[in-house]
């Protein structure tokens, strides 16, 4: 094996032909977004020999992807029933996606536990070594490794070999959710159509990574365009000498003013054009809102996300649009955008070091917050600079999700949220927030009132649904229908999807036991007006709708009959942003003033309770911030705190100057700080 | 007359036209830069009625500047001939200089006491106003106001009235130098030959400038681009919604990367075209020395500075392209680009208030550092905010200026330069630092030595001229030839024929006794290798040469001769950049290597002594920055302390915060700081 160190396309084509015998049947190698993608006539080959494929990971320090050759991959059609032939009935096949550009199959099964124990997710070739800069460790599958899953791993593994013999596919098992997924259906639609040009935009992306780098020496200046004391609008450029990525791109849902609402991308001066990568943190509106707007205005760089929150983002993105029209508004941008965010979107698993820029490596991990949240991990330089961005961060295990990873070999710079941030932000036990809940609920319900629940789609919706479910089931709460909201639903679904992104115990309920904690015999899906009339009919209920701040969807509709009742009860459980109606109604106004479609503003009397029942954020608190920055190891040279509202900011970097002695940055938008 | 506010081009007009009477013969009026030129076939009617133009100024609150139609102007032969034989011949003119661009020609006489005593250079027409936020107030001309001098205005007035209604030109009475100043000719020369470029570039210049305001509120970024936390290559970006200012662009002369040689524009992003203007400081390099590069590569915008730096840069930045092709380098820029600048300079008076985007207004102050050297007064939007860049600020009286000035209606940021900023960086007595100075040279002039004192042609050496003169005339210090290197001497010319830029009593010497002091006896301007030889020779001498850090220049070749010998010496009188070959030779390098033209390396062992007066300094020493601070009125909101080296910005920073209780910042290049 050639140790010598792969710096330049040749030299990187060069290790992997020499290195790879002739019976691989190699037919070409190419960049596919940020990894080398060998093609080859003979796929078992090189699959059952995989400790070829890892050698050349080892020496060249880069992912490898073995493809397919097109020549071998037989038509959708045929390969479409070779593998119903090949997969046992009672697994029951939900449905196939082929993604011509990367001739790679999903099938959507039923029970995949008949299949035996698969780690969904996994690309099982991408072999995850140690950066020689020490970056990432291995975390390949997030499955057990007892024996027992040894060998139903390698029972799989069988069958997916004989499947890319027999079809020239590679076959992926995903479980299907309860119901389909429009967002996931839209990305692949997106994927499908625009084979040929994701092809070569894949392609075109490797070739800027690993392109030289132009200077000798390494720096790095963080611009802060938006989410800097204040929450919203999240959005930050690092720029290196080689390279300038976007950290998030969100706007800010509470407000008007566009100098407020977006980011500030005017201050930086760089065409679109110039910048090098988007990465984003996590699926929310605050984060992804501006994507479409970039693509919109010309961007057509790749955007780095997790796979869950992709689709989710799509999910988010295209309900704005529909918000809008709700208003009659013109949305911002239009569904040909999304689809652009789409087209150019490379998803990433959690723990994969991955190069994005000549000079930059990326690793996401879990940050608790929501599905497929992730904490940002970047490598500048040849171990010249770490920096971890947490994005949203939930340092505590809920019912979804485990606790926010911290466990990075090296960081230099932390910027953190501070959502959270004063003294005073310190949130109950969580057995004392679910007694709160159950108790505030069953008052209601035991009235005749409904209890209205604004939520955001993705996150706090599905928290609150294990545990209604969990409650009644047990019966600590009153029996009510639950009527939920289409979009909550979807999102849901989407996290039936992506169990691997889930805590274990989650997990392995809806792998192994399809016991699916968002489908409930007490759940209601909302879709039709019909359903929305019951829900409001006479009679005790729980509604969950979006959006979660009162800024437009269908909550606004059973905001204005469930207000003016004084039995019933607004009941928020997430945190509401400066500025939103959630936020005015949440600071006690009695009276709020809503325009609707038609332009006719309708004045609400609010005579119902207002509540608000701490603990169930997807984010920390106070003291699980601290103990975030506590934990990291070595001792952080700087820290800046962002994503938060002024007083909580300072007050957060205050405690970290102070307790920890690190010097920490309480910057506003449009600063630039210069990090080494 | 009427009190519309004027806004657009149209109200402008509309005023103008309404408050002029016919008999004034207006046949255009069109932006100038940053003023109005009201075009007439009768001037003498104007200026002989001078409250008209007044009460507009004071109405539209723009500068305006009266120019003759050009139908009415003369041949330049024609006007030469008028002049000649209306201006007595004792005043003994020298030279004609017919701005064709402006209608405007400079008369240099060599006695123009005869006339009387004329103030130079101030444009009587323009009647600078308190503005109405009361940014800057009236300062017009700096002579005394006694009656006899009012007298002798009236005279001097009747006669330009007289000249320009017989030539149809402008004219303008100025001193000429003892030599004729090759940098003013090639200003003038470059000024002749692009006339009709210029009138379109000032026209485009002040359509942007009067154009109405995009957005409504303000608010300003500082990005740092060079000479934070350092000295050299000063550069910062002014960022407001509606534009984007340039504070000095100049070059660090000890640093050979070129990420640290020049400013850090590459971080900014914007096209050049998208800069808006460049205000200089001061002429010295490493406030301008970048300036051609800009415009190289392709900004196309106004420069604004005082009018004695605009022949001064362009001696400056030529001298850079001489000294590269004597070291046998490429020079970094062309005689081309810097003929560019020059296109594309507008200078301005001190005190004067002038426009010079839709929302920013600039001052010029005395800054006390070099001949012409400003403080820039940034006014931002209507009333908004206020900025003082110090530049490299003297806050003390000199030989040759007056101290800075401090006297600004309102400033809310100041930054300042913190060259001494360093608590022991007390400077002597102006008595004893002379006596230091008399003294170190009389010991090795007495033993038959010679001194060499390198230093940056303009600004020190002019000082020491006048130090050395009264000494040896007084009888202090022992009599020697006086070798003075031609750029000196050139820059000495540009003083004399500036003389409203120097103190009361300087002015007084040139313009009504010629005692010019920069003539001595005892000087010798070295203009051949035959006066170098010369200065070689055997015996006692004293050697001024350029560059002032022993960064190539005339200063080498005699370095080498006067370090070999230990009864000479080499007496340094201004500050040393880190990197430079001064700085080391002072550090105490006792042998230094030096390439020559041909490549070859030459040792230079150091036997000579090596010593530094302190206290000649252009530069503030610690306890006048802080009086500086000090004394601005109202309290300031804050204090961005630069051009020094980081300790000394750091300690100067740390004092004023502490001492004045003002919020204080010490920034590294690559860093934005918003301002409000």
């Amino acid at each position: 094996m050639s140790k010598v160190k792969a710096n330049s396309v040749q030299s990187i084509i060069g290790i992997i032909l020499q290195n790879i015998p002739s019976d691989a049947a190699v037919t070409k190698i190419e960049y596919e977004g940020p990894m080398i993608a060998i093609y080859t006539k003979n796929p078992r080959y090189l699959l059952e020999n995989n400790a070829i494929i890892s050698g050349i990971v080892k020496s060249i320090k880069k992912r490898i992807v073995v493809r397919t050759d097109e020549s071998i991959r037989k038509s959708e059609e045929d390969a479409r029933k070779i593998i119903i032939r090949t997969i046992p009935k009672d697994v029951g096949i939900v449905g196939t996606f082929f993604d011509t550009a990367l001739g790679e199959v999903t099938v959507e099964v039923k029970k995949p536990w008949i299949l035996t124990q698969v780690e969904e997710g996994e690309e099982e070739e991408v072999v995850v070594v140690e950066d020689r800069e020490g970056v990432s460790s291995a975390d390949v599958g997030a499955g057990s490794s007892s024996s027992q899953n040894i060998q139903k791993q390698k029972q799989i593994q069988a069958l997916l070999i004989d499947l890319i013999d027999s079809t020239g596919w590679k076959v992926r098992i995903r479980k299907a959710s309860h119901i389909p997924s429009e967002s996931m259906k839209q990305v692949n639609y997106t994927k499908k159509l625009f084979a040929n040009e994701r092809y070569r935009l894949l392609r075109s992306v490797g070739e800027s990574i690993f392109r030289p780098r132009l200077f000798e020496g390494t720096e790095a200046t963080l611009m802060t365009l938006g989410g800097f004391s204040e929450v919203g609008r999240s959005c930050m450029l690092l720029m290196t000498r080689e390279s300038k990525i976007l950290l998030d791109c969100g706007i800010n849902p509470g407000a008007s003013d566009p100098m407020n609402a977006f980011p500030r991308l005017d201050i930086v001066g760089f065409d679109l054009e110039e910048i090098d990568a988007v990465v984003i943190s996590h699926a929310h509106l605050d984060h992804t809102g501006f994507l479409p707007l970039l693509f919109k205005h010309g961007y057509r760089g790749p955007v780095y996300c997790t796979d869950p929150t992709l689709p989710l983002m799509t999910l988010i993105q295209m309900d704005m649009i529909k918000v809008a029209a709700g208003e009659g508004e013109l949305p911002l941008y239009t569904e040909r955008d999304i689809r652009e965010v789409i087209k150019h979107t490379i998803t990433l698993p959690y723990k994969t070091v991955t190069d994005i820029a000549p000079d930059i490596k990326l690793v996401f991990s879990n940050a608790g917050h929501i599905l497929g949240s992730a904490t940002v991990h970047l490598h500048i330089g040849n171990g010249d600079h770490n920096i971890v961005y947490t994005g949203d961060l939930k340092y505590g295990k809920s019912q979804l999700f485990d606790s926010a990873s911290w466990n990075y070999p090296r960081v230099e710079t932390l910027i953190i949220e501070s959502t959270y941030g004063a003294k005073e932000d310190i949130m109950p036990s969580r057995e004392e927030v679910e007694s709160n809940f159950v108790n505030s609920i069953n008052k209601v319900l035991m009235e005749g009132g409904k209890v209205l629940i604004p939520v955001p789609a993705v996150g706090r919706a599905q928290e609150i649904l294990m545990v209604i479910d969990h409650h009644m089931k047990a019966g600590n709460m009153v029996e009510a229908p639950v009527f939920i909201e289409g979009m909550i639903s979807e999102a849901s679904a989407i996290h039936v999807a992506h169990p691997e992104y889930l805590t274990r115990e989650l997990r392995q309920r809806i792998l192994e036991v399809d016991d699916n904690p968002f489908t409930s015999e007490y759940f209601t899906t909302v879709e039709h007006s019909s359903q929305r009339e019951e829900a409001l009919r006479e009679g005790p209920a729980i509604i969950m709708a979006t959006s979660g701040m009162l800024e437009g969807g269908p909550v606004i509709e059973y905001f204005k009959s469930i207000a003016r009742e004084p039995k019933n009860k607004i009941l928020f459980v997430s945190y509401q942003v400066n500025g939103t109606l959630g936020r005015r109604v949440l600071d006690g106004s009695r009276q709020v003033s809503l325009m609707s479609r038609d332009g006719k503003i309708e004045v609400v009397d609010i005579m119902a309770q207002v509540e608000k029942i701490e603990g169930f954020s997807g984010h920390s608190d106070y003291n699980q911030l601290m103990a975030y920055v506590n934990k990291l190891r070595p001792k952080l040279r700087r820290v800046i705190v962002n994503h938060g509202e002024r007083k909580k900011v300072e007050n957060l970097a205050g405690s970290i100057s102070r307790i920890f002695k690190i010097p920490t940055a309480a910057p506003m938008v449009r600063e630039a700080i210069r990090l080494y």
